[in-house]
């Protein structure tokens, strides 16, 4: 049997992986239009910021060392068709080397490959939506997505003395890129339409909490993180030689040497179409086996649909934690393996690290279920992460949300400058096995003055919830 | 209504506070017959070690801010007596101030007062057990439970220059004992008498690793804690005062100054036999709702068995969140208030910290699965605690101890420098709601690289644990 995989990120190649553990016999073979394999997205920021040394830290692996694993990988190898029914795809060698001469790559660019399939595992993730302002073509314009993209905007910092940037959309990665120039002394104003920052992970009353933070910081540093909400950019201004100058937010200009886009992704869709499986509202539609509507295609990460675990409607999970679940549930059913796992509803839990704040989250928000009709009562508790008298304490907030009625769980924000992503996973584990909230407030958590209080923010917050819902 | 709390613990002061949240007519009173109340017992390794200031740091509340609250304490008051017919409480007043005038102390302690209750509660918790060996009455033989024992504890070495240690056992208290007085630059023995380090939380793989850790360092640190297994303490040699001056274990004298007896707790169920309450195995019997088999009594805490969560058998529960969660069951049901919880069977989970190491635990050892006669498969797993190339993570190991059959998880240990206990707490959240090693490979947790790996190292155990039980 052979197996073709189009992608190699977290899910292409965890599919690659778990295929190769538990079947020594299929042909793999990997098909990526990115000259790097294996890499980290998500550390992208983290290099900018010099947290991480450089970008090669982040690369993991190289095809060399699939290749030792009796796994093929196509790198620069960009699939322009596939044909379902003779189960083919089609690809061409494309050129991400910038300094080669150009008439080689052109000519390189004419011929394609059509290769054999006996399952076709799509894994073609997202791409960034750049919204269609005025000036986004400009020099100094960046999206953030590729390793590519990170070593194009150190470049450009560097090579032009990049002193303040502008970041489109506050987003997790929006925030996290700001936070990070802010630390290698850029200025950054981020700009945002809706009134909140991470509108996506937090709710209004969590988000302020960062906001707040960010701002007390800004008091005490010399490098600004500026944030302007519920406006949108309205123009990129380019210099004579079209290189960014200025970003227009309504009637003012903000100066500014470089613009990041972080205004959100898209499924990548396009092959799957093109092979003719099912699109759902924005993404490919997959079964709990990952398979597609075409026989034999299967579909995994950023670019399929997947089921929210409160609504039970179609959702997206752009991170690369479910891509590595669809991966292995897709990897070990295609290699056989006994009692291999379906996909399951997801939370979306997520966490980031702005500065000292650790900022987390899982299942549904208030605003989410407002969306959703769904009748919530919420509360935040504000505690700390260790015995009142331990040194080295931190401040943690925690908002529950909780279904009215049935006093199930179904969402959970943290905020704190330690042990908060565990606690958000806790909740994750919580919520996918239906827990009320009379019984998080009688769970059972260790304890040591050093690492925790005695009584854990988690059950305080539940303590406080189930009081509210008492006085209602 | 008069409700009587014996016992200033996390216990009984909880029940009082429970009490006192949820109805503000019932009379309170509280009697100890110590002279602090309020304080954390858990905390007296680190002020010893320095980590926490001093021992005035530790004490959270003085009577005056119960008394705030209409909540009566009387300290310095040791129960005598409980006439469960009557429903009386008999008293003395007692003298903890070694200071003071010796006759006035004895004239006090003729008079006895009785007061009534409407309920008791007894909180009376638990005492050393202190073998009866050899010279064990030596000046400079300590037990380590009251804030007493440790200010006793700091002067004795402030004031006899103590240089050298002998620790008697090496449960939790006695090695967070030895390596808080290492760190003060004191050379500290550990003899325990079984094969392992933590023989009550950890199983003899995981112990290994600790004392890996802590013989590492010994090689580069000028204090040294060194561990002597599978022997007792012989005798306590004295000198001609009358004060340590060694240790005999077999053969060999250790020198020492000092001796730290940690060799176990036995509850305190006097009163409770006086009240002529029922008691089991080792401690006292409740009901779900920590009713004793006298009518109109309670007890809560390290006097009472409670049911393993994992053996459906009973067994002790000496942690301070063990006695705040019956202390809530027991005041919320006081109180009146409605659905008011009961008690649930217990995972004791645990943590502590040696050095830079988090150790945890929660539900069945491997150890205590082969008493029990419960087969079962189990792993140990090295992981990472962020992202490879993120600098700063520590590695991690995870013991999983999953049923034979139904495959259902039933204990996790986890040792390491970071972000240990909260991957053990998220493990008692998911083992008391029945988990299974199929669904703990596939739960959902959160990730950034600052914070974490994509793939969690309980995830990472997960697997490893799946495919042993595939090639069994």
């Amino acid at each position: 049997m052979k197996v073709l995989i189009i992608g190699t990120g977290a899910a292409g190649l965890t599919t690659a992986s778990t295929i190769r553990k538990y079947n020594s016999d299929i042909e793999i073979t990997v098909l990526t239009q990115e000259n790097y394999i294996a890499y980290s997205p998500c550390a992208i920021p983290y290099v900018i910021g010099k947290e991480i040394k450089d970008f090669e830290s982040i690369v993991m692996h190289g095809p060399e060392d699939y290749a030792k694993k009796n796994v093929e990988i196509l790198i620069n190898s960009e699939v322009v068709d596939i044909n379902a029914d003779k189960k083919t795809v089609i690809y061409k060698k494309i050129n991400n080397n910038k300094d080669s001469n150009k008439d080689n790559n052109e000519n390189s660019e004419e011929e394609t490959t059509e290769i054999k399939y006996d399952k076709l595992v799509l894994a073609t993730g997202g791409t960034p939506f750049i919204p269609p302002i005025d000036g986004v073509n400009s020099k100094g314009v960046f999206k953030v997505r590729t390793i590519q993209d990170g070593m194009d905007i150190q470049n450009y910092i560097n090579e032009n003395g990049v002193k303040k940037v502008v970041v489109a959309g506050a987003g997790a990665i929006g925030m996290e890129m700001a936070y990070c120039l802010k630390e290698i002394g850029i200025d950054t104003t981020v700009i945002e339409m809706v009134p909140q920052i991470f509108p996506r992970a937090l709710d209004p009353d969590m988000a302020k909490i960062v906001q707040d933070y960010l701002e007390e910081e800004n008091a005490s540093e010399d490098a600004k993180l500026n944030i302007i909400l519920e406006k949108p950019v309205g123009k990129i201004v380019a210099d004579k030689n079209g290189a960014v100058c200025g970003v227009m937010v309504g009637e003012d200009t903000i100066e500014a040497q470089m613009v990041i886009m972080s205004t959100g992704v898209r499924s990548n869709i396009a092959l799957a179409q093109k092979a003719g499986c099912e699109i759902g509202r924005w993404a490919v539609l997959t079964n709990e086996l990952m398979e597609t509507s075409v026989k034999n295609v299967y579909a995994v990460g950023d670019c399929v649909e997947v089921i929210d675990a409160i609504t039970d409607g179609q959702t997206l999970s752009p991170f690369g934690t479910t891509a590595v679940r669809q991966a292995k549930v897709v990897g070990k059913n295609i290699a056989g393996m006994k009692n291999a796992p379906v996909s399951k509803p997801v939370l979306n839990s997520n966490v980031t690290k702005i500065g000292k704040l650790e900022i987390a989250g899982t299942g549904m928000s208030e605003i989410g279920a407002n969306m959703n009709d769904i009748e919530v009562i919420t509360t935040i508790t504000k505690s700390a992460s260790r015995a009142r008298y331990y040194p080295g304490g931190k401040p943690i907030y925690i908002k529950l949300i909780v279904k009215k009625y049935d006093n199930r769980v179904i969402g959970c924000q943290a905020i704190g400058e330690e042990r908060v992503a565990e606690r958000v996973d806790a909740m994750s584990i919580a919520i996918s096995k239906g827990i009320t909230i009379e019984e998080l407030a009688n769970m059972e958590f260790s304890y040591a003055p050093p690492v925790s209080m005695v009584v854990d923010p988690l059950f305080l917050a539940a303590e406080n919830t189930l009081e509210k819902i008492k006085n209602q």
